[in-house]
């Protein structure tokens, strides 16, 4: 299969702008799961599939599915079209785009493949519509979270009202699922979203693992009262509690800096919100990622030990509610060292790297061995409008795949 | 003048239950400056001040008055009708409704006094709509700050605009002030919004000054980023540098304890606000309050020195501004005196003690020799629905106005 990297990081790039396109605000990216801006996106990528020559067709989580072949073994590909608040325009689409451009070749040419192929374009990867995370690949993956469908978002409308507004069912949810017999793996091309490719002068690097997540919902209570009447000590100020509580986590964190582990406070809320009232509630979340599962647990547990002592010191109540966990995934060896001859044989380095974000590929590995490509990108700048690749670099990547996907054999 | 104290507490709990039927939702009170429910306030007062036989007007920032006796020096008495968000119904109307009752029997009697009086009823004085406060009282004072006129509520909406709304020029704010020579004195009865008077077992206090104020907005600009990709040591996070800002200015103001200093952080908000990303941006109130002028502003600068300082150590930008200040207020002698002397002759203990809120009593200081006499209140709890003074307390306070009336001498 001749390759023009060039030229394919070119259609890749076309293919991302019109994307950025679509977003539920003129002024930033926003494009959030089962949202108008999602079914947009949804219809756009069906034309370019079957364009591609792959059947389309869509599942109960709103999964667009792009086929080539007959073999009831298929090999994986994608990522997701989803997107943070004020994104950035590749996180997500190149992987998407990646696969329907790696695949069109071998569609048009009705090539013979020892496996057919699914290209996949998941929704919900980004978890910034509903308190939860990659409710599509679950459903993929056969592990999808039930207990999820009562959710809701901030307009107070629920994965299940969003769901049937979407035109899906929750009861298809279990039809979803591929058998873990037929899928063969799954690889996921994505941007690096940190600097350390950039830092190697390299344009491409194999995924070793993925990082495990925790997040948690703390919740401080204290008592409201008048900005000047109440001594200082005799406040239970529960905003004071939280601002401890965010030190504290930046402590925990760093004793555990051998593990690569990192620790965010992304949310914060105060009620009554007045400047003259103590406040007497206070939420925030903490997002914890570590490269082992084992120092991630022992962690978190350090870190409520922590808070519930700040709280108790204080006269606050704390509540702690861990509503997101994701396991570590290692990438399968195998489909790395496949990974890594492609980009060899286009003349780099494959570096291999591990995933400090979390990735549909994490959620994927529990069905199936699966891999992901990076593609550097500029100042490791992420969840951003500055967001870069570039076109030479992604152009590599599609080539890579095709190389892969020439390779491929299933187990 | 014949007292029945039980009798003119029930007569204000009255008013002020009819009055705490206003709000602008139906499940807690929320009454804003210039909002549609400071227009029905005002016009429920209006009807109350008239059957008092008092004479109505209104001044260009909405403070109502209602007046009586020709003489061109008046005693001023008053509070205000504003609230917090989810707000008790004493803090203000007890003032209002205390003046209004006091002012009747000497109207209905056609009393000769040696001046006349004017019942005013304030419209901000919480500052919960606009970013400042006592804009009313200021006006009556002669001090209005027309910088304030394009301060935007929640909304976007202007000072000046809500004033136009409400059927006022800002051309007419001069013409709301006061002559000092006509203003012989201002009297505010409240409630104490803190505990000392319910720990010492006493009903009525006498003022001795009202502690400064100094609010601070502080914006903390760091760099969005990654929560999962970006190293501990190479973040600029906002809302960490915010969280220790928070932590020190409770070391700043503990280390002033013996001046009664509090400090408090009632709003908080950060941006992009999405779980896993760290916020490139951290905005706070400050409330900082003293009885001293020279160690609140000693304290200001300390805690924005405190404050640069953790930002150039987290490699983050700060921006101070301080957009409210109130200088401590010191209670007229002389009318401190008068006003303990009806409160002895009502058989109570007159507690001397000062006041760790914010009054239009500060700010009507500015104009001519001012006084406040505070009304137990339930636990010290303010700004809170569970606020409570009883009948028979509040009656006490109407009754030593009604004595202060008749004994009051200009100089």
């Amino acid at each position: 299969m001749p390759l023009d990297p060039e030229a394919l990081g070119a259609r890749a790039y076309a293919m991302i702008a019109e994307l950025a396109t679509i977003s539920a605000e003129p002024d930033r990216l926003v494009r959030l799961f089962l949202s108008p801006e999602h079914r947009r996106a949804a219809d756009l990528v069906a034309t370019w599939m079957q364009a591609a020559g792959l059947a389309v067709s869509e599942d109960a989580l709103g999964t667009l599915r792009g086929g080539f072949g007959s073999s009831r073994r298929r090999l994986l590909i994608g990522s997701h079209l989803d997107s943070v608040i004020d994104a950035g325009k590749y996180d997500g689409p190149l992987g998407v785009i990646a696969g329907i451009l790696a695949a069109e070749p071998f569609a048009r040419a009705k090539a013979k493949l020892p496996v057919g192929i699914d290209v996949l374009a998941f929704g919900d990867e980004e978890g910034s519509r509903f308190p939860a995370t990659m409710a599509s690949s679950s459903a993929c993956a056969g592990v999808f979270d039930h207990d999820t469908l009562p959710l809701a978002d901030a307009g107070g409308v629920t994965l299940a009202q969003a769901l049937r507004v979407y035109g899906k069912s929750p009861r298809d949810i279990a039809a979803a699922a591929y058998r873990p017999q037929d899928a063969a793996a799954f690889v996921e091309v994505h941007i690096e979203q940190g600097p350390v490719l950039e830092q190697k002068g390299e344009p491409l690097g194999i995924v070793t693992g993925i990082v495990g997540q925790s997040r948690l919902r703390v919740t401080v209570s204290g008592e409201a009262g008048h900005a000047g009447t109440v001594p200082m000590h005799m406040r239970r100020d529960a905003y004071a509690g939280a601002a401890e509580m965010a030190l504290a986590l930046e402590k925990v964190v760093r004793a555990h800096r051998d593990d690569g582990m990192v620790g965010t406070i992304g949310q914060i809320a105060v009620a009554p919100g007045a400047v003259n009232i103590i406040p007497s509630r206070a939420v925030f979340t903490v997002d914890l990622r570590s490269l082992t599962d084992r120092q991630r647990r022992f962690a978190v547990e350090r870190y409520q030990d922590e808070a519930r002592r700040i709280a108790t010191a204080r006269g606050l109540g704390v509540e702690i509610e861990n509503f997101h966990e994701i396991a570590t995934a290692e990438c399968a060896p195998g489909l790395q060292d496949l990974l890594a001859g492609c980009v060899g044989e286009l003349g780099h380095d494959p570096v291999r790297l591990p995933s400090g974000a979390g990735h549909d590929a994490q959620v994927m590995a529990q069905l199936c061995p699966s891999a992901m490509l990076f593609v550097r990108c500029r100042g490791g700048i992420s969840h951003n409008p500055a967001e870069f690749a570039s076109v030479s670099d992604m152009g590599l990547a599609i080539a890579a795949l095709i190389r892969f996907i020439e390779r491929f054999q299933p187990n």
